[in-house]
């Protein structure tokens, strides 16, 4: 076999076989295959598409390229959940906790925000003494001891999906379904979970930016893990504005702790809500969406669910202080307002814009070395749907940089802002539920 | 400026400014723009196309990543000729020294062969003690001495093109049709002459397989030469069957030899004919076709151009002899007929299935390392159109090869033929001119 022809067969509209893509994947991570000829083949890729069976088996395959966890050992079903990337995503912080109060067993392997979308990991680490640097066998102990872990994906899981995807990054194929599929899905199938909630984010500060991609993506991903024999849903999240009010790391957390309080933005309850009802099905705790969506409000009602938080924070190293008096948390040294020019209704806020303005007053990174301002960030006050009078602030932006950054970031994040006179109404954030 | 927008921007189907196809192929040759990178652009090219205005600058920039020859000190007009490769082509062993030995300059940088097409240096080489090795200012001397030269290419010209050339071999994407132009018109160019013209052949012994795609290529190159100020023509000829009766080097010397005398195959005769007619009018030695056809006539005729062939010859350290007496070739130990089974009219040759055994009876080579067999390769007696009768001779094929090479040859070549009760008519070689 000659890696060549496969790419000229996938050039000309083939579909591969599973020896075909077992060649190409195996030779890839033994370094027998060139970059060269797999950025062709992506190219390829991403023009041609793949049938279902070929990304089924391109996903198998990079999740078998390296280990995988075992947490057959685990009691219970294991539910991972997954979102593909937004702005002010701090979900996985409430849902974990919010699930695992109601019995089911969430072991997440999470990763660091680049760009303008944020990362669970770093959040998590604006809580002070907390480690997200666990080894599998305590990673394995505090999911048995207490039922929840949220940690750093280990360097030995899907070597093929790490070399393919810095190559993707540099040669214009990252968007391609098929292949951010296969990416999504062998990573959170080697993280061994029994079942897997995709929350797929569309709009303009996410990856899709229309529904149809969204939907396509969402139910090819589904497509993939069941066929792979595991219980794979996912619901279709709004990111046109950006989740909740709070962007920026230690901001967000503060958030999620309101939420487990019952006390966080709509949108965000509404997506916790949603998707763990979701989950608590797919975890046989719930025999349907309505049991499920009732014991949810039950676990924050009655406090088990920021317990739970509370004691994650504690197993893994964090100061608990900070979550029990989240006052205690640094504030920026700098908090602008951001006034409406104008009386009205607000039609847009720009996700995008708002997620990349957070990152350069100092709250994301450009490149993996930059490192985090965990105070850092944006409180949005008003949101799509929400009336407002001249003078009134829209939101506010935290932050320790100088003034041209304040400057500059003061006239992007007002021009993320579209205000109509027209009434607005408030849209919803679960679009769909697809499983 | 960054390379992995530029695949971006061609991914999505815009066309490249000469400022970024510079950025990409000045830094692709400086070694700063990885391979890997301009393997997914070229594959998005096979995709998306170019523009003319793209494939231009590609080809001028390609054309200056290197040296390139200087041709200005030469008297009169420099012409050239380039076929896209094919089976017994050895038009430019013949149409060369005929345009020369009618007052045109005819200075050829030429090829060896690989897989089932012959490269034109191959043959020169079955010649004893001819050296296609020579320096420019040999070179120079020897066309300003006699008018003729054909030698090998010098490492310097066009090293973009060596690179992407062989990158574009193992992935996928030798099969686009501005990135072909490019490649051949940049070398045509760096060769300095002042005319080419172009012979795209066309069937299954040809890169293009349809004429279409033949007629789109011949007319993008045409295009690219005369935009870069060289008066460019191109002749479309059939490569559905081998051209002239010898496939294989010395074969074709001596079948090359024999044209010159007026004596060569009607399909080599009305190539070389209506090609250097076009020659003769680009290098304003004819006034129309009819002039030039009429001065060809003539110098084969008077036996100025054979003449010329041995000055050539005897310039570059040939064994002239071999020119004067060509039964001095040495033959293969065998010599095997291939007989007809029935009766009928040839309809079919198929020119990719000769070319290939010929190759593998020792007259060409698969890797640049392969040693080629001088002596090797197969005499056609019956082409298309023609008539045989059960058990004539269709092929005689000379081969110093084993009985397991000669046992599996007679089955392929035999059914390379295709026979028909029908009568079949002639085909003719020069299908179209494009100018």
């Amino acid at each position: 076999m000659r890696m060549v022809d496969l790419i000229i067969k996938k050039r000309e509209g083939h579909a591969l076989s599973r020896e075909e893509i077992a060649f190409w994947i195996n030779g890839y991570v033994k370094g027998e295959i060139p970059d060269y000829q797999v950025s062709a083949m992506n190219m390829a890729i991403l023009f041609r598409g793949m049938t279902e069976e070929e990304v089924i088996n391109l996903t198998d395959l990079m999740e078998h390229s390296g280990e995988t966890l075992d947490l057959s050992v685990l009691r219970g079903v294991k539910v991972d959940k997954h979102s593909t990337g937004g702005v002010g995503d701090k979900t996985s912080l409430v849902l974990g906790p919010m699930v695992a109060a109601c019995g089911a067993t969430f072991a997440k392997l999470s990763g660091r925000g680049l760009g303008h979308t944020g990362g669970t990991l770093d959040k998590l680490e604006s809580i002070p003494g907390l480690s997200i640097q666990v080894s599998g066998d305590r990673f394995i102990k505090q999911v048995n001891d207490i039922g929840i872990a949220i940690v750093g994906q280990t360097q030995s899981l899907v070597p093929a999906d790490k070399k393919m995807y810095a190559l993707r990054d540099v040669t214009g194929t990252v968007e391609s379904i098929p292949l951010i599929a296969a990416s999504v899905m062998s990573k959170k199938l080697a993280a061994g979970t029994d079942a897997i909630l995709l929350d797929v984010t569309l709009g303009n500060g996410a990856f899709m930016k229309d529904i149809d991609q969204a939907r396509t993506l969402a139910k090819l991903m589904v497509k993939i893990g069941n066929g792979l024999k595991r219980d794979t849903r996912a619901v279709l999240s709004n990111m046109n504005e950006p989740l909740g009010l709070a962007v920026g790391n230690a901001l967000e957390v503060k958030e999620a702790i309101a939420a487990l309080h019952g006390n966080g933005p709509e949108d965000l309850m509404e997506l916790c809500y949603e998707g763990g009802a979701v989950m608590l099905e797919q975890a046989h705790i719930a025999k349907n969406y309505e049991e499920g969506k009732a014991m949810l409000e039950k676990v924050v009602k009655d406090g088990s669910a920021f317990d739970l938080f509370v004691k994650m924070v504690k197993a893994q190293g964090g100061d608990v202080e900070y979550i029990l008096h989240p006052e205690k948390f640094e504030l920026a040294k700098k908090i602008i307002p951001i006034l409406a020019k104008e009386d009205g209704y607000i039609k847009e806020l720009d996700a995008l814009e708002i997620g990349l303005s957070s990152c350069r007053l100092g709250g994301g990174r450009e490149t993996l070395d930059d490192v985090i301002d965990m105070s850092a960030g944006i409180m949005l006050v008003k949101k799509v749907g929400d009336q407002v009078k001249k003078g009134e602030p829209l939101c506010y932006l935290h932050t320790n940089k100088g003034i041209d950054v304040i400057n500059q970031e003061t006239e992007v994040v007002a021009n993320a802002y579209k205000i109509t006179k027209e009434f607005v109404a408030k849209p919803k954030v679960v679009m769909e539920i697809i499983q």
